[in-house]
């Protein structure tokens, strides 16, 4: 067992409404770290295969040994298509696509059921939690709590306050997720594509504008990145890394970059095509790359042993055992 | 012995001109590889530190497990002023500070000792490569070989041509690279801050950004770029990701998030700062964290054991496996 699947003291009934490839990854993220969970699929033609999707998580956690059996967990999950089930839960965790007409529809059938006092998160991405608050019955207690797939085994956790957030809510979300083995940061103002996304679109701004002026392949754009950034990140973060590179240079060489960055706000060409195209990536074997039949469950799976591998990477070579070293 | 630690059959004779961070760390990856090193300390002065860094980086490699014995590499290494012992080299890696007039003076002195066809590269991540080639005589083998750190445990090699570096040269280093367990890229052309500096630099300027505007510390910025990118980075690079999340979702948050991304020219207030203060981040234990007294070397050592993990985790997990588990 690791760090994660650590069964809290304390279990909080928990819900989640809608069943994705979050949805399901962080049902299984809160069976693991002991909670009761009530799975909502809000979509009823949808209830066969998003039962499949959460027995394939918790297949892949046991696969992971991070829990022993998926049986294990009959008495704490269930799954259904009736809010009514809602009512007990102290936290309820929307995870629908990122539509706001859905979205409000949810939060009214929540809202409708939970107790006045029951934290309300989403997992969103795209829409600020200021702007989803106002569809809210009682916006002090919701929360923007993004989690990053597979929510089970990520020790990543943002936390996102919107403009009617109570702190005490947040602080709240802080600690079960603490409880779940999360490295969790806390954002109090609500801005546009929250921290990591925002550091995340920067570089892909960036990496389309060089594709699309032809200085490099896509694969060697990749490769330079996943074998150079890659080789650091999980230890360093980037203003460590600039520490750890001795800063000197940054001061030079920062402006004489910035000055050739793309500053573009326009979608890139090749992902209107993608739109097009309707193209899933992995999940319809059509995207950036080409893929093989079955090729994208095999990135799935592979991407699930990873995991298991950097997350216990960072437990080993962590800050505070850094620091613990130095005083031996 | 890991795979980059394979002795070649031909070996070549190499050099390397500066040894601070970068240059003693690519002597010890060309030595790893097979290859016999003349290694030039262009400040005299400098001379015994110069020996000292080497001599470390060999010992990391030993208690990485990476080599058997500092000892083995007796006959192949040698530590110089001279110029001269560079005479018999195929290719000369220049690692001086990023300062055009120092190099142009080490250029000199390089060709005016080694034959006309010695390749002479350049770890230079902040001057072009077609501007440093002018000060070259026969620029044609003239070619950028930028190694991420450390060199002997990192599978990043950036390969970039300038305007008049002729193909083969470079062709010779990618062959060389591959022989030394790299994932090389070529670039064939030179742009400012190559491929991965530029995607780095799109992320520097917004995590500053986003420090500036104080909406997030520098705490959580680091932590939840660890956490979040860390996870996925080594496995999968950029576009890849992009497969994995499914695509859908880009088409709408890219422009929405574009319009809101720093799009400055000028270096951070905190940058200016550190600059003035002389912080060489953990080098001189003053950085844009605080360090305690010998903590610089502890985040020193701690990220070489790391990179041994990574290394061996992008060998498990490489591209080729997961499509090779396909065909099973």
């Amino acid at each position: 067992m690791i760090e994660s699947a650590k069964v809290t003291a304390a279990s909080t009934p928990m819900g989640v409404v809608g069943l994705g490839l979050m949805g399901s990854s962080i049902v299984a993220a809160l069976l693991i770290a002991g909670h009761p969970v009530q799975a909502i699929v809000p979509i009823p033609s949808d209830f066969d295969e998003a039962r499949h999707r959460v027995a394939r998580q918790l297949r892949l956690c046991e696969q992971a040994g991070l829990i022993d059996s998926v049986a294990d967990f009959d008495e704490r999950l269930q799954i259904t298509e009736d809010y009514q089930t809602l009512a007990g839960c102290q936290v309820v965790i929307e995870c629908v696509i990122e539509k706001l007409e859905v979205k409000k529809e949810v939060y009214q059938k929540i809202t409708s059921v939970v107790t006045s006092d029951c934290i309300i998160g989403t997992n969103t991405s795209a829409i600020p939690i200021s702007e989803l608050q106002q569809y809210i019955m009682g916006p002090e207690r919701f929360v923007g709590i993004h989690f990053a797939e597979p929510a089970y085994m990520t020790r990543f956790l943002e936390i996102t306050c919107g403009r009617l957030t109570t702190d005490h809510y947040a602080q709240r979300i802080f600690s079960l997720a603490q409880g779940m083995g999360k490295e969790p940061t806390l954002l109090k103002k609500d801005i546009r594509g929250f921290i990591t996304n925002r550091l995340m679109y920067a570089v892909y701004r960036e990496i389309f504008h060089q594709l699309e002026t032809g200085h490099a392949t896509r694969e060697d754009l990749d490769k330079a990145f996943r074998y150079d950034a890659g080789s650091w990140m999980t230890l360093m973060g980037i203003f460590r890394r600039m520490d750890y590179l001795g800063i000197e240079d940054f001061g030079k060489i920062l402006p004489e970059v910035f000055s050739k960055l793309s500053n573009t706000h326009s979608v890139p060409q090749e992902m209107k095509e993608m739109v097009e195209k309707n193209a899933r990536g992995i999940h319809n074997e059509t995207g950036l790359y080409p893929y093989q039949k079955g090729e994208g469950k095999q990135w799935d799976l592979s991407f699930s042993q990873f995991n298991l591998e950097i997350h216990r990477l960072a437990a080993e070579f962590s800050e505070v055992k850094i620091k613990e070293q130095l005083s031996q």
